[in-house]
């Protein structure tokens, strides 16, 4: 039972296009299944005018193959990080010689739009903003408005990381008008980890084909990319078939349940795991109107020692969790519920699970705790 | 039936592998599932001192992964390229600063070392030599012996791409004092496409240890990599477990089989496509003593319809064969017999279907030619 912080457990059906054994890259019917992915993506990133396309690589790929494709050395870029996945993007984009604004703001809350227009008001020529949906160290769900409206109030691009959010929060690429926004296969989309799907504007693309130099990486180019995802064709690299047909299903799958219906499964049973482990007095990082539903870092309890408890929970109860990260290290566990793996069973499996290892952790109930206190707590949630 | 340059078949075991359901990246099971490939690798790479790892991406990402992090804009690295990969990589050389000296040689022919020498006495402070062990655009071997020699007696680091060879040639990492090595899983090793496995050796990795700049990429960074793939585990992407799993299994197959028996096996389904191809008049692209035993690059006959053959072969006899690359498009044909690929009666199907596809083909026999007079001659071969 993968509750981590992905990747979470694939569809069944998933792993079944997985068997249908290996096809040519420029077989015209891979060709095909290239062109529905490209379609579905539109439909999960919410856009009608943006190229879609796969990389082949993980959401990492994706974060550089943007950097990379869209900024050129000396250009700047403020990154708005509150996480760290933020400081990734600070690295990434120093390496390429970028004039790099971070702007810190307390891991554990929602980054300050104030704090965004201060500096663009202080620096002229920003290339691009550039922000973390659904940061996964914090379980803090972004708001990406006033963002988006300040980097067009400013000319800049808007560059977003959604390889959380993507398939478990509205990603509404075209409402927020997001110029370059980058997933990944293994969150909430409920796929093998291994691709990044990426949405890139038509800003995005006028800005690739005017570059004066190359992007230093041919991998990640994204004006390559792109020709060989669209009508072009022209050969890059061989795409990973295997993977690209898993995702084909998983991105059916996803638009068969409804997006809404999705966002609201995966907010439900959110929901019934923040009860449980209130109700088992365990406390959640972030304040509950920021929080993400897909996942949840919590306070590791004092004198709880962080690799007992996940080891016990790997091997006895076959669950697993995350650990922290960055700053976070050794202080939050981090419980995923996405796409498959957001199920109300899971919920229950490991709140009994966490009662039954934590010493002096329980819920005030006469007798008979252990999975029916849990299962109380979660019903009163699920049954809404 | 994949006879083209990749993917091939996979195993049906490779292809069991993926499954096996998703298992986390960091739970313990699939830290010992990473240990195993790696040691698995180090036998196939036929080295006893190399680090061993998987890069998430495809053979060019392993390509980039070291150009980008061996190099430092302003080092001198020699290409020596006969064909199109070797091309790419004086193409990814550049984008990073390098000062490259693309030695060009013949298609058709492997490159030779008295060029090579000739450029090193000319340059001073080489950095790198580079070379493709197997080009499936042209379908040569390349002979890395003086090519090896010559990069030692000069002190500068000797890479070499293994994409096509790896599993179905002899790479002797360590016999050949290969620094820096890289592979991909589609080809002779019968896995999905998508991962790149790579050799580090020791001097390579004091040349990681000793860069002034960080390489401009992160997600390629060699040395990120090596921290993650070895006993330090340090955080770098999500490992693409669905396909380890397979590539595991895959090398696992290959060592069952022996290295060696495996070579065999390559060269002995070549030769019976060889005799196959001549005995009905067709023109194989490299002289016989440098020909790849897994990709045959054919000259398409005078007035024939490339695009309209090759349609017919997947459409009416189901096999994939791959066309021309660079300025070998639209002139050539070329014949994949890699890995699962690589059997006997792939090559007669393929044979049988050439000879009632091609008008004006066909072998000099009374009557009932076809299938027959194919495997008249195959037969020759595969008996020997």
């Amino acid at each position: 039972m993968l509750l981590g912080p992905g990747p979470s457990d694939a569809h069944p059906r998933v792993i079944q296009a997985m068997m249908s054994g290996m096809i040519g890259y420029l077989d015209p019917d891979f060709l095909l299944v290239m062109d529905e992915v490209c379609e579905l993506l539109r439909l999960v990133f919410q856009t009608e005018d943006h190229l879609t396309l796969v990389i082949a690589g993980t959401g990492s790929a994706g974060m550089e193959a943007g950097l990379n494709s869209l900024l050129e050395p000396d250009d700047t870029i403020i990154v708005c990080s509150v996480g760290f996945f933020g400081e990734r993007m600070v690295e990434m984009a120093r390496r390429i010689g970028a004039n790099v604004v971070p702007l810190q703001a307390d891991w554990g809350a929602p980054f300050p739009a104030e704090l965004l227009e201060a500096e663009l008001k202080s620096h002229p020529n920003v290339k691009m903003v550039a922000a973390v949906h659904a940061e996964t160290s914090t379980g803090i769900r972004q708001p990406l408005e006033e963002l988006s409206r300040l980097s067009k109030e400013y000319d800049t691009l808007f560059m977003v990381d959604a390889v959380t959010s993507l398939g478990g929060n509205e990603v509404a690429v075209d409402r927020l008008d997001i110029d370059y926004c980058y997933s990944a296969t293994q969150k909430c989309l409920a796929c093998p980890p291994g691709l990044s799907p990426v949405a890139l504007g038509p800003r995005a693309q006028d800005v690739l084909l005017n570059r004066q130099r190359k992007p230093t990486s041919w991998y990640l180019d994204l004006a390559l990319l792109a020709n060989y995802w669209t009508s072009e064709r022209r050969y890059h690299h061989t795409a990973p078939v295997s993977m690209i047909l898993a995702l084909r299903e998983g991105l059916r799958i996803a638009l068969e349940e409804g997006l809404e219906a999705r966002f609201a499964r995966h907010h439900r049973n959110a929901r019934a795991l923040w009860a449980g482990l209130e109700a088992l007095g365990l406390d959640i990082v972030a304040p509950e109107r920021y929080r993400l539903d897909q996942i949840t870092p919590m306070w590791i309890p004092d004198g709880i020692d962080d690799m007992a408890v996940r080891r016990t929970l790997l091997r006895e109860h076959s669950i697993e969790i995350g650990g922290g990260l960055g700053e976070f290290a050794g202080k939050v566990w981090r419980i995923g519920l996405m796409g498959e793996s957001s199920k109300a069973e899971n919920v229950l499996a490991l709140l009994a699970a966490l009662e039954s290892i934590l010493p002096g952790v329980g819920y005030e109930v006469p007798q008979g705790a252990g999975v029916s206190a849990a299962s109380r707590s979660l019903g009163s949630v699920v049954v809404n």
